[in-house]
């Protein structure tokens, strides 16, 4: 997650995703956070509504941490009506609003209907308010729709790019297909039944040698948890290999008492 | 999303939620920043293993805006199974480790994971390498699961603040109840279906007197468009009545041509 790749990423082919729209932005450190937030999940269409400090800034240039082609195409507007204008659905971020009827989404939900309107062929635009003051109702009675996110309520001042990670990673993960769990073998595929009885038997061969089991009555249950308790660690065949070596020179060392001392050191 | 709230946040009743671990973290202001993330999501406890900085850190308390509970509540420790001793699940998020056979876990399938752990019973902690080269082969191995973030893999670099924000917004969403559309319409509740059709009729009186229906044979197909896109926009029993206003204010514009015209100045 906090990997680093060698190159300094072009999006992805494919939909350029909505237009981030930032209103009144204050710091440029925050422009540029906002630009690697973006482009970690593909958004590379910026769009800049009366940057308090100008553009452009040499401060989100550092901050970006080489996100270069988002900020290399940021578009400047003197109004949050032409910044949109071409957008056929606009999102507001922003506190729920206590005095507006607008339907309110959470980013995920948001996300779902931005990927259902893109593939309509409409292009979509979501507006994020200065760091002080968020949008002001006049921006976000321009917006079809309000997004807020589900956080602490005694807590919920949120940082500007983190917001806009917030609403981008919903985006991806929207359309992204990796499962929620996987476990990756690397050259070594798991171990089919075959090999794991075999494991299984050796092991149990070895503790009958060695007395382990000293009630006959309860060598059944205890075979069986330890066969739960390998299964579970879903072994790979080069896996498999190494504990039946292990099982060779552990039960070598027992039957040869000597072995396992000297070794101990 | 941008919206403060005058309290300071304490972290929620109930479960403390997992503990972020940060290894080696350099900067400050990364670690403030984290703590804020935190705080939005309602995660308050934060561990540090050899901050590069020492700590306490002033940059660290200006960059965490007012998330002192979680600052005011770090523990420092000089080695990564020192922080995790008493987690009993215990998940390193990186970039997915090539030369370990591990299960990997999207942010999502992690929050799902960790909310059944904590269920159960359960502390779960989550570790965060270095800004710059990201968790060591022995502290991966130190955990028993890998969260890996699904991102745009031209530029997987991500903040060390983004990555602890992501993890604790899955988190949160995992038992979060907001429904991911709704419509607050404040004081006055949705308009009936009795207040509908009249305000239909009403309109649809006010065409017919106008002349707006031309042609007798589409009036049926045009009052359903125009009743459909009426109803599209999930009209408060408040919004009835001022559209009763317009219509009548319009109409009465229509029937007096000159008034139209006064009024225009």
């Amino acid at each position: 997650m906090a990997g680093t790749d060698g190159t300094r990423g072009r999006a992805e082919a494919g939909a350029p995703g909505p237009a981030i729209i930032l209103v009144d932005p204050q710091m440029g450190e925050n422009i540029g956070t906002t630009a690697r937030a973006m482009l970690n999940f593909g958004l590379t269409d910026l769009r800049l509504v009366r940057p308090r400090d100008g553009w452009p800034n040499p401060r989100a240039v550092s901050a970006a941490s080489g996100a270069d082609i988002v900020l290399d195409t940021v578009r400047l507007f003197d109004k949050t009506e032409d910044a949109a204008a071409d957008c056929r659905r606009l999102y507001a971020t922003t506190a729920r609003p206590r005095d507006m009827v607008k339907p309110v989404l959470t980013p995920r939900g948001a996300a779902a209907e931005i990927r259902a309107a893109e593939a309509g062929g409409a292009s979509v635009g979501i507006l994020f308010g200065a760091e002080r003051t968020g949008l002001n109702n006049d921006d976000v009675a321009l917006a079809d729709t309000v997004i807020t996110a589900p956080l602490n309520p005694s807590f919920s001042s949120l940082n500007l790019a983190q917001a806009v990670l917030l609403v981008a990673a919903e985006y991806r993960q929207a359309a992204d297909e990796t499962p929620p769990r996987q476990l990756q073998t690397g050259d070594s595929p798991l171990a089919d039944t075959k090999a794991l009885v075999n494991l299984f038997e050796h092991l149990e061969g070895a503790l009958d040698t060695a007395d382990f089991f000293r009630v006959a009555e309860k060598r059944p249950s205890m075979v069986r948890a330890l066969r739960n308790m390998l299964h579970r660690a879903d072994l790979t065949e080069q896996e498999v290999r190494t504990w039946h070596g292990i099982i060779t020179a552990l039960s070598g060392m027992r039957k040869d008492g000597s072995a396992r001392f000297e070794r101990r050191d």
